[in-house]
């Protein structure tokens, strides 16, 4: 399989119990453009296991609505608060779990690497990768903000992320966002 | 399907990163047989994505050789170091994936829960489980720490735990590490 000149599809994922956002790609050379985004929400009173089947069932139908070829999943922070550092941990080790399932690749990138690889800097804003993302996937309109931040996961991995390869974009800069 | 008077087949497990430790036990009124366990672990040096993996995998399998009709899984501790806790988070995520992927019922027992439930007391030390394990499944030795953890889990959910229904064990109560 060469799939070299064919469009790649990245999944980016923006892990979290109580929403985890989704962002579907295509990188084809360069150029970017958008597939599918949202959230998949948990019902707060369910139990974790129960939380923990939604995060998973939602994520097979996507992969198998969008079929997927690479993904991408944020870093998540460690929280001041322990407990909700665990159930944030055990979502984002369930999203991963329906990744390798489905024989995905999965690159992980901190939220740094993310402003970074959209906006241009570190100290991005939510606000400011929202707009970014909606500017660099030429959107109607700006998407919520889990959305968005899978996306810009999604984006960074196209930019030259891990596993892109031979599309690695090699020796490029990001200023304000665009490749230079 | 009524399975109310033949054995039902308990799987538990002791969710880690480095290890994690699986017991599977058949009851049938109230006595317990002991089936299988171990742990499985993963590679240090492996990427998050493919430990997970190797998480997954071996629990597949092992759901797939006993054919367990429910799930118990330990709570597991918030740990000093916030990084080791969302690492923990995100194995015991793994697993939870792994059991409601295969739809079984998923119970979750503190350790507090498991010692009272085995040893008769929350403070039993790790070789206290360890004996109590080898004897109330009638072992010819003491079982390795992680799958001890695993089948001390499976036992406090055989005995009366979450989802039994009519199988609890109403009004019963553990003495000794005996249901008196």
């Amino acid at each position: 399989m060469n799939s070299k000149a064919a469009a790649i599809r990245i999944l980016g994922i923006d892990p979290g119990l109580r929403s985890t956002g989704f962002g579907v790609i295509d990188k084809a050379g360069n150029a970017l453009a958008y597939v599918a985004s949202g959230c998949i929400k948990t019902d707060a009173a369910g139990s974790l296991p129960q939380r923990i089947k939604t995060i998973l069932d939602g994520l097979v139908e996507i992969i198998a609505t969008y079929r997927p070829q690479q993904a991408a999943v944020e870093i998540v922070f460690v929280n001041v608060n322990p407990q909700s550092t665990l159930l944030l941990g055990q979502a984002r080790g369930a999203a991963i779990a329906a990744l390798v399932t489905a024989d995905l690749p999965v690159a992980e990138y901190t939220a740094l690497q993310v402003k970074q690889a959209v906006v241009g800097h570190g100290k991005a804003a939510k606000e400011q990768v929202q707009a970014m993302v909606a500017r660099l996937l030429k959107l109607p309109g700006v998407p919520g903000s889990d959305a968005a931040d899978a996306l810009a996961c999604a984006i960074a991995h196209a930019h030259g992320g891990q596993g892109m390869g031979a599309l690695a974009t090699a020796g490029k800069r990001m200023r304000g966002g665009r490749l230079v």
